[in-house]
């Protein structure tokens, strides 16, 4: 099947269709494999753009193409180096607007700074929203992302966000290689997570656990602290991202002094960073699973000793892509 | 004596208060006894103000003293009738800055709209992003509220927010209630509020325990979705308002089918709306307490039977405001 | 004649009109029966749309259809409760925005704030231009209005605001069921309405006068009052609005007392709070018209005891709407 | 009395006066005497800056001592070369803004762009609108004006805007010169005068009458046309602003074909263009009197025989000017 | 061919073509010769519009056509006076918005107030950003223009400015009039022209040279100041704009002492005011030639008797609005 | 002593300091030391703040003393690693307006991103423009910064600029390592360059000259290029700013093959990225002069084998701090 075929297939009026300006997808540095993905599942090619560095480090953009009038996306995730990741999406989209581009939608499939969103302390800054103040004022018209870590994040943009959610790819991924997952449990590793383990656990009609941390003393893990019975069970661990995994080796280490038989972790992000890799490699759980919006290499991959699966979230970019171009919703993809 | 040792003897460099202009604080309709309360506290008047209501149901404010230059605090809760808060709030906070007030701070002790902070269906406004974007197209410079239902919230605002939190007010009233509070147990009633119940829970030094909702049939309660155990336990439920009061019974019909002893109850926001104070004295609970960012009426607390405990959070108010007058830190108020 | 025929006679490009979006208007809760008329007359069902109270009063709003990239008309009187409807109205819109509508027009046919356009006393506040701000700010691109209190109102938006007048449907009343009004005077209640009353007068091609309310004493009406000559004629009273009616009275009084024959009355927008029914009941005049730009029910009509005549002007919204999404001037419909 | 002096009538905290940043008044091109005048009413000097044109017309603007901190004032009419006025002004403003003035208030005696408030026909700019937008993105923070022609521009404006009246001077100077003023009439030159007209007549304690300019044809004047009774009285023609004076030449052809013994004019703005001193000089009327809001040249002053007063409203603009520093009422001054 | 032939020459997609909305070329007042110049070139009538000035001077402007999602374009040069074209051109941009313009592009091909780009004291306003600000303020969605003098103006807008320049018409000229160009030496009159003057050098492939004029003492020409080496050569001096042309007599001054064969001037912008014409018929060089980008008059052109050349840009302009209208690349016509 | 005395006497009013707000210097990670000499200059300590990354390369900013009200200035250059400069600047200056900072002002001795001021090619962002807008959006009320390498970028800001030369800092070391400097040309690299040389030429008294790089065939550098006489002479070679030092080779080159003496390079930013310290130890020349706007570690200027010479430019920053504190002009500090 065409991608022209998939847009019969949505029931769009083809007149509505063969009018608009094409859709020009063009990607930063922080993971073009991803973007080439999406671009193969739209059934076109990656949009050509350069980015250089001076000599004195300034990031310089240069669009090899056409965009006047086009439908662009600008796919980048906020992965190491953060700051060059953001400055570069934001050089892209403000070098889009003055190249005359229709309308430029930001996609970003890990939008890192969400971690922010709360004012920890009275003099810290609300790096969330000031970024997505930055996105907006350097042109954004729309963002796409997944899984913000915290989906109220939403509110820090007066211009329209379309959140995707990795729930759908986790939960078909964790009952695809757990055949009686709804006899398993799944565990919060701390109170922010407790919606979405309650969401996949709904999904995968298991139970629900969560592990309270604030109740544990300065550096010690106390079996208390886990509220719920994971006792005998598989469980399925799920976050929002993994960096040092020095969170994740804590919750495995509760799960495991709580009784559970299988471990199983599912994040949307999977960043590595640090000693993560060789702590994976050597921890007690049969696999971590993460999806492809961080770019994972494939060293990294192998160094986790068969551990580590990547899921493909590309063609969810891809349709959400489509939907945004041709006025459809985006939020129907995945009920 | 250091400007350092300044501080903390008084609180204030004498000097830079003096030559400030005065504090001026305002009340819309929705809560003024709190706005005198907190005036009360801070050994000044209440200042004069009048809306009035034309006939054709077009609100309109008057401010009857000079206002140039002050430093403005206009007090209001976001209750019933709402529209007609937000606007009178938005008309005042429009009349202040017209009439060159130096600055105006909205204080709205209940924040009701914070609750749509979630993007739940693809068509649907947000709209606690929306008001806030309206008050600061009004002209508010700061916003000062207590326990935003979703405290990410703070997001919504690019001018600055101060924070109350009505944990230490509860915290202290059950541990007052309660002598042997360490020995019961916190249960959130759902997902959205096990963080907040997991700060009480650690104030109390009380186990933690939580409903979840999403493992429940359409209409049916199972005891299975109480996660943690409260069997024998005095319980304290926790939450952050109570309007209909309907998932209240749900909550306290779940403890006691898992053999909770005594259950309390502590809000933040007592909204309490419909059949609300009805169902309230027939709840098989010891006590619901909430506190005075909304106004309860005086007939409501005789008809709840002496189960309604209204706590004052004036004086916090009112600290924050003068730390806010002076420069100090708010945050620092509650630690 | 189909709507699509008309597009046919205004002489339209059909391959202009063939790829645009389709007109979609939606209506909240003050006036439907005015929204689905307006649909009616340009021969498209009313946009399905949804607005719910929470049990704390909160307004949300949803919309049971796609809007994307569509050409938006939300119709919204501000009637009473009026900070309702004004809230709803900018909930509608910023969903709008937030679905990816492509234009939204907020469609006022009574604007109520803006007879506070003067600023009248040093501390009240501009209402009618926060208003505006406030509906700019919410994502408003377009207004259309009626009669606006002060045309000069047009000033507070930054948006395009075409404005229909209710002179046209009055004039052609009152020579409707008063075959000889040019023998007849066209009476201001006050100084702020000698345009219209001129306008309307021309109209007729009748007499003029006006009634100098400053002049008058505090709760004393004299006769010298009125400028001009009634003595004998038929008086044609014309006026933005009535509310409680008591100015009406007054003016009619006043008119009676110089000699007036017949009194007709005519105004925009019939708002008929309080015991404005019960006194045109008692009321010295032939007939009282008014517009559907406010709601009036069947029961205050049958009240006024056949004195109330409700002229429609959804026929002049629904061709406004079409020339606004076609492109042709608003303005050029009424002359 | 002294400038200082004055201060202490006002009742001023003096400690709150000591620590302000000094007025600093500066003044464009278009009316420096004005400018001098409420200089020596305030007890300080003019402001020393300059204009300069370039060779390629382009205007050019320095200040020539510091405006850090300082609290603006820039005194301009909108009179001829309006455009160059305008320029002027909003180069003052944005400079005053970068040498970091501390707020700026613009002084405009005559607003002309205030005529154009009304949308005559579709395709027209609200052209005081956009003059009000422009001077904000100059960086206006305040207003101060005299009778603008439409009030509710007003509402044009986001900063304060503070509005003089001429209706005491001209009221106070009509009693002076015609002891039995409350015997006369006061006329308006047609609808849109006819507030201010009234207001007048108040103060007078006179009569009023108006003109219905909508009840003439094209070119011919009818008696019928005066809505009121001039007969054998002192008519009081009052307006905003006389340019050529055409308009006046045709009010007082009506006034004294309806039988008016003398003809007083009182304007706020002699604009005074074209022919207009010549007809005022050949024209039936005992006086014509504006206020120097607008330069008026002695040469015009000799050229009109005698018949044109210039009344000063420098008093008032020092007054306003030192209120608003001050932080006192502006609207109190002329009650 | 005709202008829709070319279209097919661009190689454009007819389809893309046929739905655009048309063209519309206005012009302000102060060059319409060229405004009607680059819609002849284009094949389209230029658009009905008029400005006129009322008795108190105030511009006022009427469209009399619709502009309702047309692509408007508004043809005005920043020359004298230069107050009056700026607030006409903003009058033209507000009007055009509010008419419901699909886009407004301001075409400005002579933008004076570039030359006041530098902050040349600390209490200037730096005009160039002002007036982009302003214009920005009014509505332009675009800017077209030529030859800024300082291309860093650029940075000024936040809208997309496309950028026309000279150079190419300039060096065509010289080349035509004088075959052995390449033996030439390109003089620049000061530090800031060398750019400009360098690239003229390249296309011509002839020398370089440049004036120190902070070399020279205030009033006396020193021969030290010519950096390079003009003895014997043909001389172009190349230069922005030409005003009094009393720079340029020092230049011509200096060349000439310096032992300069013939010499020839070439500058975007023939201002010519003051003295400049009489100055030029008197100078000793063989050719002076400007663009059309300011209107020169016949009799200018006359009085300098056959030493004054007016090179044609109409055909720059009309592609540059053509490509913009297609959506193709400004920059790409003049490479 | 009257108040105009103190101006002249300490430079400002005793009783305008004593109520400031205190100045308060923090800094960001790329250049401290620069921002502890300023302090130290100042009299002041360091403000006390930390700036960390998450692991997953977030950064996160904390304040760990009170801003409330206060005069901050932040120092910060854009020196590698620039994306993480940026955003740490910006996070700054976001957290400092949240916590209620008075005013802040972003102190940025090196501004890289002003290189890209030109619109090379009509598809690159205009990135000097796009930071300026970022650093305003993110909160900044003034900017410092020095030797911009476009003053014209001035204009991107519309927060007042303060510009900074050091100019007189490399005259003065020029004159103090040279004696008879007089005697010398001083060399611009480039047409862009060719206004500071000037200027230095003009302080030192010395000759210029120019190298004409557009002449040059692609990678040959021919003679003929420079203009004007380096033979025999010191030459002065002036830049902006050194980052590989590829382009100073190419000078030196010319200026010894054309028969310069001494070579002798001064610029303000010494940025030496990359091959450059090895370049310039091996460079024919006497020495390379650069101020400390950017961090020279003790290791490259060891590695430079003692041609390298680093200018303190912090006493100036301290003046100009301490200038902006109190309103005086800052642009007199350096006549």
């Amino acid at each position: 099947m065409t991608a022209n075929d998939s847009y019969l297939d949505l029931n769009l009026d083809p007149d509505l269709v063969s009018r608009r300006a094409p859709i020009l997808v063009f990607s930063g540095q922080s993971n073009r494999p991803l973007a080439q993905a999406i671009c193969d599942n739209l059934g076109i090619p990656l949009g050509k753009s350069r980015t250089e560095k001076f000599t004195n480090d300034n990031l310089i953009v240069h669009y090899e193409e056409s965009l006047r009038e086009g439908d662009v996306f600008i796919v980048q995730s906020f992965s190491t180096p953060v700051s060059d990741a953001i400055m570069e999406l934001m050089l892209m989209i403000d070098a889009a607007k003055s190249a005359s581009a229709g309308r430029v939608t930001a996609v970003i499939p890990y939008y890192s700074y969400a971690r922010s969103d709360k004012k920890d302390s009275p003099r810290i800054s609300i790096a969330g929203r000031l970024v997505a103040d930055l996105l907006q004022e350097a042109g954004a018209d729309r963002v796409l992302t997944m899984t913000l870590h915290a989906p109220q994040v939403h509110g820090f943009f007066k211009v329209p966000v379309d959140h995707l959610s990795a729930d759908v790819v986790l939960s078909q991924h964790f009952r695809a290689i757990v055949p009686d997952a709804q006899n398993g449990v799944v565990l919060a590793p701390d109170a922010g997570s407790i919606k979405r383990a309650s969401q996949i656990a709904h999904r995968l009609d298991a139970g629900l656990a969560m592990v309270d941390k604030q109740r544990l003393s300065d550096m010690e893990v106390s079996p208390r602290a886990l509220i719920g019975d994971v006792n005998g069970k598989t469980v399925f661990i799920v976050d929002d991202e993994i960096s040092t995994a020095g969170s994740l080796i804590e919750t495995v280490g509760i799960a495991r002094s709580m009784g559970a038989k299988d471990v199983y972790v599912g994040v949307t992000h999977g960043v590595y960073t640090g000693p993560a890799i060789e702590r994976i490699a050597a921890l007690d759980v049969t696999q971590v699973a993460s999806t492809n919006t961080v770019l994972v290499s494939e060293e990294k991959i192998r160094e986790a000793g068969g551990k580590l699966a990547v899921l493909d979230v590309a063609p969810h970019f891809a349709n959400a892509i489509r939907n945004i171009h041709t006025g459809e919703s985006v939020s129907t993809l995945f009920t």
